[in-house]
C-alpha cells in the first residue's frame, strides 16, 4: 500500500477529521491493515483566504516544507484537508515530485457520478472569490449557488468563530436560515467546500443533503493507495 | 512551541483520538495557535499484546523507524498513541535523543491528583500481564483491580472485535456487566489504559468515572510543548 502523506494543520481539526475518515473508509480488521499515513500538523502555514484577500503573507513557503517533509518521510502521494489550500497548487507542484490528489476534483467527480445538477457552495470566502468550485462545476454543466454576497460572512464567521475556535456553543441560527433559503433558490445538495464544514455539520448537527468533500478525498486516496504502486 | 512527535498507528483510530484530545486541549483561536504535530502513522508496527505474548514478532524495529522519521521530520519530543507499547521503551529509548512523555506516568501522576485509592484497570491482556501499570500504582500505594482472568477477555474483545474492527454494532452488554462487577470491588474509577478504550466508552456509550490516559498524554504534551525549549 502507498503511504499517505497528509499535508496538514489547515486546520488541524480539519486534518484529523481527514484522518478518521481514511480510517473508517480502510477495510481492515486489525491495525497492520490499516493505511500507513504521514501528517504534517503544520499549523505555521499563514491563513489562505487572508492570504488570497491580500491581508496576509502566502502559504505557499511553509506548504513547500511541509511537502518536503513529506516526501523525505516516504510519503508516496499527498493530500492537503483544505479546499482553500488548493488554490495555492500551482504555485507548490513545482516542488513535488510524488502525485497529488485534488479535494476539488474528487469532489466534483462525486457530485458527476450523483447526477446533481444544482449545488450550494459553502465554503470560506477565500474559496468562493478563486472561483475553484464555479470553475469545475461549470465546465461539467453543473450549475453553482453560492451564498449571497452579503451573507457569505455566515458561513466564514461559523468556520472562524465556531470550529477554528473549538466554540462547542456557536449559535447557528444563522446558518441553518442561509440552508433553508438556498434550497429554495434550487440547491439539490451542498458540497461542504472547506474541509472545517463538516466538522460544523456533525458539532452542530446540520441537516440537509451534503457532499463531504473530505469524505470523497478520503475514498479516493485510500483507493489510490490500494492500487499498485 | 516545541513540535509534538507523535510514533501512531497503533492504533491508527487511538491516534486520531490522541490528536483530536491535543487540539482541544490547547488554547487557540485559529490555526496558527495549534501546536505542531509531525505524525508517523506507522501501521506496520507488529501487534504489541502478541509481541508480549510470544505469538508475534517484536515491534521495536518499525518503532525505531516511525522514531527516526519524526526526529529527521523536526519532532521536539515524542509520545505513543499506545500504552501496551510503553512495555518496549527500554529497547527503544537508546535510538531515540528526543524526550518521551510516558502515558503510564501521566496517567498515575493524575490519579494521584485526583485521591482515588482504588482503581479498575482496563486494559489489553498484553498490559496487563507486563503489570506496566501495577507497579507503577502500587509504587503510590493505591490498589489496582483488574479483571478476573478468566473474564480479561470481555476487554481484549472489545478492543480487538470492536474499535480495531472498525464495528459500529459491537454488543456491549459483558462489558458492562464487567464494569458493575469491578465497582462493587471498590473501583473508583477505572483506568482507560488501552487508547482504543476512551474509543469504545464514546463510540459505545459506556457509562462510569474514568481517567482516560489518552486525555492525560494530550494535556501533558500540550504543556510540555507550550514549556520554552
Amino acid at each position: 500500500m502507498k503511504t499517505i502523506g497528509i499535508l496538514g494543520g489547515m486546520g488541524p481539526m480539519a486534518t484529523v477529521d481527514l484522518m478518521k475518515k481514511i480510517i473508517l473508509s480502510t477495510p481492515a480488521k486489525a491495525d497492520q491493515e490499516h493505511i500507513p499515513m504521514l501528517v504534517d500538523n503544520n499549523c505555521l502555514i499563514p491563513d489562505r483566504t487572508r492570504a488570497i484577500k491580500g491581508l496576509g503573507p502566502s502559504p505557499v513557503p511553509e506548504m513547500v516544507k511541509s511537502a518536503k517533509r513529506l516526501m523525505a518521510g516516504g510519503a508516496d502521494f499527498i493530500i492537503m484537508a483544505c479546499n482553500t489550500a488548493h488554490y495555492f497548487l500551482p504555485e507548490i507542484l513545482p516542488h513535488i515530485s510524488i502525485p497529488v490528489l485534488s479535494i476539488i476534483d474528487v469532489a466534483v467527480d462525486h457530485i458527476m457520478e450523483q447526477g446533481y445538477q444544482q449545488v450550494g457552495l459553502l465554503a470560506t470566502s477565500g474559496t468562493i472569490s478563486t472561483g475553484l468550485y464555479q470553475k469545475a462545476l461549470e465546465a461539467k454543466n453543473i450549475k453553482c449557488i453560492a451564498p449571497a454576497a452579503q451573507r457569505q460572512h455566515i458561513v466564514d464567521d461559523m468556520i472562524y468563530d465556531g470550529v477554528k475556535a473549538n466554540n462547542e456553543a456557536y449559535d447557528t441560527g444563522d446558518i441553518r436560515a442561509l440552508l433553508a433559503d438556498m434550497r429554495k433558490q434550487g440547491a439539490e445538495a451542498f458540497i461542504l467546500g472547506c474541509t472545517e464544514v463538516p466538522v460544523a455539520v456533525s458539532m452542530y448537527g446540520l441537516e440537509g443533503v451534503f457532499v463531504d468533500s473530505t469524505d470523497e478525498l478520503a475514498r479516493a486516496a485510500v483507493k489510490f493507495s490500494r492500487e499498485e504502486k
